[in-house]
């Protein structure tokens, strides 16, 4: 009898034999007694298909054809998925992210949410139809079609979820849930049964793929209780909730790793105040991400400074900082692209000091050079040698006893 | 200094080369001075992949999703236009249906055009932007996306140049133009520099499979000039005008054939009046065109009825009159597929006679068999063979001098 958001990513539906198998897991929640509102991802690879065919027309992606483009996937998608919920004997309707009342700005490509307005979605509910929801999209102030950008549907689901007041959003993905680490490189990683949203934002920020770090963000600050499971096995998976204060805190409760990172470093600044301050701001109007910055001790009156930016935002990074050198008076410029970060992440770690301690010795006892480090409350980052991560996250699962009920 | 409506088919747009070279052709029609409006069908054979997509997940094809579905092709490649458009240097923007201003009914799949308003069409090209917008589709009057059916975009086009008083509306496609006969068959078939709108709308009827019959009815009811042209060569191709009546007339423009339809027969039927309304109005509720009925004369106070009906209806339309032969009274009911038309029409017709009796004997004398026979104030239809249709087509091309200029 829960009120449920259930989404569906692209593999979920890559293709009709999947589309039917959700549709028979929808029909099931509905016949239970459940009240189920879907929201679906593009079909499989679409999204990069769509992308690449833009690409064969136009070197300039200009972004109102691009979400008109980009949001034709999760059209298909929908319709389909609705047909095979009929075809499941139950009654569904598909409605766009217009037709959903998601009204976004004009940023198109990478839309944000204003406001949402489901009336559409809860009439269907009140007749005892599906509302099936396309993901990652809406209209605009100006009346036009945008995309929320990669990733997006998650998103689009749990603000639908604190739309409508929802009891839970029950996010289905091609893996059984949020791990302790990623089961690829670690085979002992475990199924976490829940995690905070403090935590898993630490994971979605630090390298852990799904959800997207933003509708984690979305559900943290809306208090929107997430359940990431499969939709191939249908298994309960790992819910995520607020910190229990009174619950026994796992000190570590996952290792997580990212390669998308490179490490650019600016050698021979003057030490002296606004330099940093430029080089960021600078960086901030290209909307480059910036991460991990670290300053060296000034010896001599100059100093490095060195942080982690996008792998694919390095060319345009360097050519901006390169311009910049000569006005800050610094010696040069250079980035390294065989980096990873391998972070460990816990709740646990605010009140347990000497994590940070014991991770720097475990990639020690490995010989494993560390390049810089960054931490927050409940999280420790090491920038390592891009060839040892694997082995650094598979000692750092083991060190902390992550494999351990 | 015109401004024109251009319509580009499925194959005129069928991959990334092909739409930059309909963008270019936009280009240049629009640096010339002219104000162009594009519509868009989706690209090669797109719809068809949707339709085998919704047969994987759905048996009984709900119409609302079905156009939800379907008409994600064209928005697809109405971006994809659009980008290149831009890409050429010119500035557009797309616009779906809705959009563009087209109402309809909400009989989806086969939507009717209620009313069109083409405001953000009329602002965009007052702003010096070419609208390019998604054949085939439109908002119904419940508020859902609606699908014109199959070759809409053609009735699309036409009717956006009507409502923008457009001077002509031109249809791209991958042929020439409209032909004295099927390239294919007839290798002296010729382009026609003109034809009237009475003799395409007969063409269109009795197998010329562009552009659409619809459209044509819609041209020629609101007098919309229509160029049917090569997106391939963009050469000069047929101009569909009103006939001028001062003008000498072809007694036979072009020779068209049919291979979509199949014959029924009712056998045995009692000779009494009503009999043939009831078959005809079950027929119409089952929304079956039956065309070419032929009523033998009556023996013995029973009487044979002929019809044909297209192919894919056939099982649906014997089981239906199988149910009424016991109700009729008639003896029996079969059905033949192995039939094809052949047409001869012209406008010039009206006022020369002996085109019936020229085209009987240039069938005769290649030993070709009529089974049945109908007419219409510009052109005579026979019935015959499969097997031989090719043949007959080819003769009667030579026998009515089409190929010479």
């Amino acid at each position: 009898m829960a009120l449920l958001v259930q989404k569906f990513g692209g593999t979920a539906v890559g293709d009709p034999d999947r589309i039917r198998a959700v549709a028979d897991h929808v029909a099931r929640g509905v016949r239970s007694g459940d009240g189920v509102v879907v929201v679906v991802s593009a079909m499989g690879r679409e999204t990069d298909d769509l992308l690449r065919l833009a690409d064969g027309v136009s070197s300039a992606r200009p972004g109102r054809e691009m979400d008109m483009l980009i949001t034709a996937g999760e059209r298909k998608a929908m319709a389909l998925l609705c047909m095979a919920i009929h075809e499941a004997g139950v009654p569904a309707d598909s409605f766009t992210g217009s037709q959903a009342g998601f009204l976004t700005d004009t940023n198109h490509m990478n839309a944000r949410i204003l406001e949402v307005r489901p009336d559409r979605i809860r009439a269907a509910l009140d007749e005892g139809r599906v509302p099936v929801v396309g993901g990652s999209q809406g209209v605009s102030t100006d009346n036009d079609v945008t995309f929320l950008g990669r990733g997006g549907s998650d998103t689009t689901a749990v603000a639908l979820a604190h739309a409508i007041g929802a009891d839970a959003c029950e996010l289905y993905t091609d893996v059984t849930g949020v791990f302790t680490a990623d089961p690829r490189i670690v085979p002992a990683a475990r199924r976490l049964s829940r995690i905070s949203f403090d935590e898993l934002l630490e994971m979605t920020a630090t390298g852990c793929p799904k959800p997207s770090m933003r509708s984690v963000e979305y559900a943290r600050a809306h208090r929107v209780r997430l359940h990431v499971r499969s939709a191939f096995t249908w298994q309960e998976g790992t819910w995520v909730e607020e910190e229990v204060p009174d619950m026994e805190q796992a000190i570590v409760s996952a290792v997580t790793h990212d390669l998308s990172e490179a490490k650019m470093t600016i050698a021979g600044v003057p030490d002296r105040p606004g330099v940093a301050a430029r080089v960021f701001r600078a960086l901030a109007d290209l909307e480059v991400s910036v991460d991990m910055i670290v300053q060296n001790t000034s010896d001599h009156g100059v100093t490095d400074i060195s942080f982690t930016v996008p792998h694919d935002e390095l060319d345009r990074c360097l050519a901006l900082v390169g311009e910049l050198v000569a006005e800050l008076g610094a010696a040069g410029v250079s980035s390294d692209t065989g980096i990873a970060r391998v972070s460990v992440i816990g709740a646990g770690m605010r009140t347990n000091p000497g994590v940070a301690a014991s991770m720097f010795e475990t990639l020690s006892d490995l010989g494993i050079n560390i390049q810089m480090i960054s931490t927050s409350a409940i999280r420790v980052s090491c920038m390592v040698d891009a060839d040892r991560v694997e082995e650094a996250v598979q000692a750092l699962h083991g060190a902390f006893g992550l494999a351990e009920v």
